[in-house]
């Protein structure tokens, strides 16, 4: 139901989904009317589809406060429940963050140790796309939170690409002794974890030059980050736009520069894993396509059919 | 002497520089092999060039502690004792960051209430470009510190634009609550401040929207926006180089995509103003070109000719 395209593009997205992945089955839980339009779904696909009614929808600015107080019959909490009790293997929700941060703590619980969920996206690189972690709201953090978050990210990265991630740590420059005495902290433990391939320092630059496959900073850096990347993609390709418009020669261009955009399209990349709590929960950003959609919810299926709150629980674990 | 391209690239930026300000003198300090070799620029150029010899050159890894103890014979040194000594009006220097920045503090003494220099640069945006401190060593800061930065950053930006900035706080979103509570703290510093004309909280994108003038950030934040930018303007290039790439129309289009790829190169935007020292000092990018180089010394021209020292001096004074 949340999202900037709500139960339209949810309704879009759910035929991709199960049309590329013969052995998914989806369980939609939203309001009554828009369950409803599930039955215009071709037959052979419904077959895959269960629906679970809810009275109500978060608001998409509401508080996490709110979400725990007045946010028990919406539509998030009832999948969250039904995850919670192993009706589903996985949730996928492109609603509010703090929502699905809070009701994911409350109904979920937290894995051994772990305090506040993590968020963790990727980014294109020129090689293969390179994880994040965390994005969420850990802005002031220690160096076993972050310990914590190569821990938690390491699993998670390992399932969807099949070999363990070398893991970067965000710092001001990439010389052991650089950048706070917290992050030179961090990278003694992370890199004393045989578990761990810890391969040092990257600059905000390296991140996006494939130099390693998960990199591990707190929400703030993570969102700067993000955000810094998004801005400067955006402005590298309107200053293109603006430079080749009105030209002949661009128009035969066209199918070359859409696939060039598309290939760095956050929608592309869609589907942040929020680490840290005991289930499969998939954030997927308010603005994506119904293919970036599809994509988290096999993002999710991956995730839940790879294991990831069983092998989390042996890692965590095993570490204490 | 410094930089990737030492000296070599210093004597092709001289006459760029000269010849584009008729008003302009320099004052060359450098090795005597090095200086010999201004001979051979033309007579109507060496006419506004001095030259002071030095005896050695700081290495580009030194720390602060070796440019004090070692360093005073340096080129560096030199030209810095000259600009505490009203020999010259601005100082501009590729080499090392850490060392421009010791020897600054040490030769030219701190403005009144500033601990340490903050490093400004300026990026591309759809618009005019924005400006952005601290890039430097300021690494933990306080909310009064941000302040100091948003005071220094304002005269010098004003100086160059010919109008106050608006000043937006780096953060992680933009409304008032958002992120930690020491960027609340600073916030209401700045907004309070009668002579800065403060925009609010930016994200990280909004940096490159044209939104805000100036950002004011801690030195670690600052770092990892434009190292991100960085990584994300030439990973957008190198993604449309390859998509373009083989194609008679590409070549139709070299000079527009030039164009574009120029408008975004960092050399466009070399130059970056240490400030909170009793003196006009600019660094320049150690990868810059000639172009950079030169555009690094029209920058510390137009910072000196505006009087930036005197006039932080006048804004600090009333500030306490």
């Amino acid at each position: 139901m949340g999202g900037d395209g709500g139960s339209d593009l949810a309704l879009e997205a759910l035929p991709i989904a199960l049309s590329a992945d013969p052995a998914l089955h989806c369980l939609c839980v939203g309001t009554s009317p828009t369950l409803g339009r599930i039955q215009s779904l071709p037959s052979s696909l419904r077959q895959r589809i269960e629906t679970l009614p809810s009275e109500s929808v978060l608001a998409s600015d509401v508080s996490a406060a709110q979400a725990i107080r007045h946010g028990q019959t919406s539509s998030l909490a009832i999948a969250m429940k039904a995850l919670a009790e192993d009706h589903a293997d996985a949730l996928v929700s492109a609603g509010s963050t703090v929502g699905l941060m809070a009701l994911s703590r409350q109904l979920l619980g937290m894995l051994p140790g772990i305090e506040r969920p993590a968020l963790m996206a990727s980014l294109p690189t020129l090689e293969a796309p390179v994880w994040v972690l965390d994005l969420g709201a850990n802005v002031q953090v220690d160096a076993r939170r972050l310990l914590e978050f190569a821990q938690l990210g390491s699993v998670a990265v390992e399932i969807v690409t099949g070999h363990a991630p070398r893991i970067g740590l965000l710092n001001i420059g990439s010389e052991p002794g650089k950048g706070p005495d917290m992050l030179r902290e961090a990278a003694r433990l992370i890199d004393a974890e045989p578990t761990l391939d810890y391969a040092g320092f990257v600059e905000g630059d390296q991140v996006f030059s494939g130099k390693v496959d998960l990199v591990v900073c707190d929400g703030f850096a993570g969102n700067i980050l993000l955000k810094s990347a998004e801005g400067a993609v955006r402005l590298t390709l309107g200053t293109l736009r603006a430079a080749l418009q009105g030209s002949f020669a661009t128009r035969l261009l066209k199918g070359r520069l859409r696939q060039a955009h598309d290939s760095l399209d956050p929608a592309r990349h869609n589907g942040a894993p929020m680490l840290g709590v005991r289930g499969t929960v998939i954030k997927s950003h308010g603005s994506a396509s119904q293919q970036g959609l599809a994509q988290a919810i096999d993002l999710a299926a991956r995730q839940a059919r790879g294991g990831l709150v069983k092998q989390l629980e042996t890692r965590l674990w095993s570490a204490e």
